[in-house]
């Protein structure tokens, strides 16, 4: 059952089963239906009162696992129109993570609602989290987890678990803490079930353990979970002391997320987390703005370039012709070796160390690229373009190796430079080491011409 | 203990210590570094000798831990270096995807030895396995699962988990098939060990399970586990049977590996799985030179125009240096928007039907962006430029406006148009929109000027 046969109800069916007050129909395909796919029917219906209406005709406890699904949106929707007196269930048996997520997302007078309805120490909880800075180990955690101290035995921490109850993920490791509510060890809920009941927690816990600091950043918590194959993580504060884990899930995301914002940093645009259809057309076009101006005052270089050599170009106004695929050219070579380059350094595959083996690989790669694609085009100008004279076709082929060779080395090394500067690596992609690359191109272009044409 | 504290022994560190013969000192750094780190320091050291006298050093089953870590080239090593006696414990206690994977990259004559020193009847399943698609959700999977049977009452399910004891995330959901092995329902470890021993094991089984089919491609298999957030996904074959199970930690590369592969198209490189510093310089050229040369030769076409208009461009020189600058802007505006839409496509926040939306948004933001980088450009140039004529600044902004218009619409659905026509939308990223753009400006910039200069 691939996803082409997964059972799942289309906006239109919805339309068309309520037209017909078909509702005990929908009923039963709302129980069908997985908690996932019933929210992203309500998000996709485009219609409040419609998505209210289908969130009104879930089981209780499946409404609340749909609520924590839906987007921000509709979840205000739905806090607006819920009663105090059902809003404290809704929190309860919502995770604390996705809470949390929540309320960063919504206007103050729905935080305000959502505080004075969940109980007081929870509350002092939810102030804390919201503390913690964007983006860091902090504001990824959940506090759904199973708490051990240290002078229980297997039996009893079993005991333990079976009657926290709690769901999912979050109750496959336990967490050990001693009297100052430091993180001492951690136990599986394998060896829970496997060991003798009769021992001590102590004796069979690990000690050994990866945890992060709640200031840590997302981006170190996922290269962790990544590199040690974890399903969770414990985060402590400076003291050691254990604040909240982090589940795999929530990495996924991150993973995700980072990607999304380098690819956006690397097409010249400030990132941002809001989907593109939810961002608003002002919100987009200044996202954008900046990095075009920027880039457009650096490319006015180039025509500064061209004015100093305007003797040269007036005088072989063929020479022209070429300066588009030239530019392009060098734009597109020295991209391919920042993106690599850029992306090495994401995933960890390349380090600041191998900076000069990237740059003798980039140097060599080069080479090749250049002599084939000059090789390429000499043939191609003296049969397709018989008019231009052979040594322009020299200076422009000459002029193409030494391009392709300075945009992959400078795109091969301007991310790295960055990096070594502390700089995000992103920001040395395609459009900046293009608007490099060609003002270099072209001093490069002019001078070979003036040497070989004598012009 | 954020990762700047964590131990980590350093390649150096090692060197000393064996220079120094600290060979006991080595052997307790290394029982206390968990077997990811001490895989990466075996792949930094660069020595294959030294990697294998410490692979040597360790306890033997921290060893086969440690050996999954590795990269191909020291798995390789190892297992040339290793007797026909150890082989098969090594092999046996390898994740038998793990295994899987290595003996895909290995050449012949390593896969025979492995082959041979493993047990027929998983002989026979590695042969299955490795006829998997690549990429295919059958080439992610592994075998190390708990089977139930239907017959099972909870308590004899719990006993059996406790039987086979099997490590990690693997045994936190249980799978029960009927006598013709097909997959009827999943129960999870923690639903065991709370609920009453004497109940029927088909009881308490959750009979509706997300599956993926052998054949499904990876990235529909991680889009499932992002939607529903599983653990581990069990995977059958087109009669339904249980085949294996996909777990959460291989879906952590395979997102990374999904973008890492759409960085790659996106910046005009045929994808490669390979490492950037495991890779031959011949192959990294390899991988570039088709499309440097696709857009070069394209890139001509963009000088034929410029030749169209060589009267034009003849008449008034000064035309030519604002060529650069609007060519830049046009390619930059346009991998804007297409970046945006193409990652948008990839991790589903934009659909197909949203195209008319993309259509609409695009615009308007192209309009805002256009109008200020055009006054801003105006500016400059009567501020900076006093030498250039009011009109010809004229033509320039006026060719802004409508290259940056021109170069957003078509980022913003060349990749919805790719996508319905069933191509990669990454192959419409920054060099194909540049190049296209290139053209297309260079016909309006010259339609203008002829307009407004009456050249």
């Amino acid at each position: 059952m691939s996803e082409e046969t997964t059972f799942v109800l289309e906006k239109n069916d919805v339309r068309n089963l309520i037209r017909d007050r078909k509702i005990i129909q929908l009923r039963g395909y709302l129980e069908e239906m997985y908690e996932a796919d019933i929210a992203e029917l309500m998000d996709d219906l485009n219609d409040k009162v419609l998505a209210l209406l289908l969130f009104r005709m879930l089981p209780k406890l499946k409404a609340v696992e749909v609520f924590s699904f839906l987007s921000i949106e509709n979840q205000r929707e739905i806090i607006n129109a819920i009663s105090d007196s059902e809003l404290p269930y809704l929190i309860d048996n919502t995770f604390f993570d996705d809470v949390i997520d929540m309320i960063e997302e919504m206007p103050a007078e729905f935080v305000n609602r959502v505080l004075i309805n969940i109980a007081p120490e929870k509350r002092k909880l939810v102030n804390q989290f919201l503390n913690y800075p964007e983006d860091s180990a902090g504001s990824l955690m959940t506090i759904e987890y199973v708490r051990l101290t240290e002078d229980m035995t297997v039996g009893q921490a079993l005991f333990h678990v079976r009657e926290t109850g709690l769901k999912k993920e979050t109750v496959y490791t336990c967490y050990i803490t001693n009297m100052h509510e430091k993180l001492i060890g951690i136990v599986s809920l394998r060896a829970l079930v496997t060991e003798d009941p009769a021992l001590k927690i102590t004796d069979i816990m690990e000690k050994d353990i990866i945890v992060v600091n709640t200031n840590d950043d997302q981006e170190l918590v996922a290269d962790m979970f990544k590199r040690y194959d974890l399903l969770a993580m414990p985060v402590v504060d400076n003291l050691g002391r254990l604040t909240g884990i982090i589940t795999v899930d929530d990495i996924l995301d991150v993973i995700e997320q980072e990607a999304t914002e380098d690819f956006q940093i690397m097409a010249a645009m400030t990132p941002s987390e809001t989907e593109y259809l939810d961002t608003s057309i002002f919100n987009l076009a200044k996202h954008r703005i900046i990095w075009l101006l920027v880039l457009l005052v650096s490319a006015t270089f180039t025509g500064n370039i061209m004015k100093n050599f305007s003797n040269t170009l007036e005088s072989l106004i063929l020479l022209g012709m070429f300066i588009p695929m030239l530019m392009d050219t060098g734009g597109n070579a020295g991209s391919q070796s920042s993106t690599l380059i850029i992306r090495g350094l994401a995933t960890g595959d390349i380090k600041l160390t191998d900076a000069f083996r990237v740059l003798k690989k980039e140097f060599l790669i080069s080479l090749i690229c250049g002599v084939v694609l000059s090789a390429v085009n000499f043939a191609r100008i003296l049969i397709f373009e018989p008019t231009v004279p052979a040594l322009v076709a020299l200076t422009v082929s000459l002029t193409l190796i030494s391009t392709v060779v300075m945009a992959k080395v400078i795109g091969g090394l301007l991310p790295i430079a960055a990096k070594k500067l502390k700089l995000d690596p992103a920001i040395m992609a395609g459009p900046l080491i293009t608007t490099i690359v060609d003002a270099m191109s072209l001093i490069i272009y002019f001078n070979i011409a003036q040497a070989i044409l004598h012009i």
